[in-house]
């Protein structure tokens, strides 16, 4: 049985257990102490800096999103901006990501947004196919810049 | 003599102003006046949806910025990110541009952030100039996704 519930504090030791789990799968350092402290302040703030959401598969968790709104400054509308999407490799198939997925496409309605946007690693098929299904564009002429601060 | 200042109601035309330019810019419509309302009340709310900051030139607001804070997980840090920088074509080169990035940049520094992020049109090779200038580094692995909704 599948469910989605926003992370509450109960549960967050879980939910840092997905963050690794997804730091090892794209090759990248598990956050560390001070990291994990930020998030859990970030998390649960009188006005969180996101919503995380945990995707439950027989009540354990084995998947999460973390959302926050942007805004589109041309549709004069916010954006329901999808940060992480993630299911523990074991734990795919049963449809555990569809149903974050769907969850946050319903919070961009609800919110009123005029998008929904996200970023993708340009090797992750699996990801593109994924959100290919799902109707989602790939936005060809839009590059992503940076600056580490 | 460049300033940047914070947008108010009593410049609220002006800002307009500048936003229909980079809409003619782009090759996209301006904003309808519902849009432009809502521009209004989500930069004026308790909670302001986003920052808008104004270039002036000899006092006259010849180019924008529109800003707001997002969130790397990866990190636990908020993320600066630039939604639009523009400067009026016959105002250019007297690096209002410039002066606009800079600020925003000093609120990443000032917000704690551990990035800023923005995203460029792949054919606008003067912005993209403009910003390999100022050490941003193209995130080539990262595609943008979108759905409308």
């Amino acid at each position: 049985m599948i469910d989605v519930v926003r992370l509450t504090p109960e549960r967050f030791d879980e939910f840092i257990e997905l963050v690794n789990a997804l730091a090892d799968y794209e090759h990248l350092n598990r956050p560390p102490a001070d990291a994990v402290e930020r998030l859990r302040a970030d998390a649960f703030a009188p006005s969180p800096r996101f919503v995380a959401l945990l995707g439950l598969l027989d009540g354990k968790a084995v998947g999460y999103a973390i959302t926050l709104e942007t805004y589109s400054s041309f549709l004069a509308k916010p954006t329901q901006y999808l940060e992480d999407l993630f299911v523990l490799e074991d734990a795919r198939t049963h449809g555990v990501g569809g149903r974050l997925f769907d969850a946050v496409h319903d919070m961009a309605r609800t919110n009123g947004c005029g998008r929904m946007e996200w970023q993708v690693l340009d090797w992750n098929m699996l990801a593109r196919d994924f959100y290919a299904r799902r109707q989602a564009t790939y936005m060809k002429e839009w590059l992503v810049y940076r600056i580490t601060l």
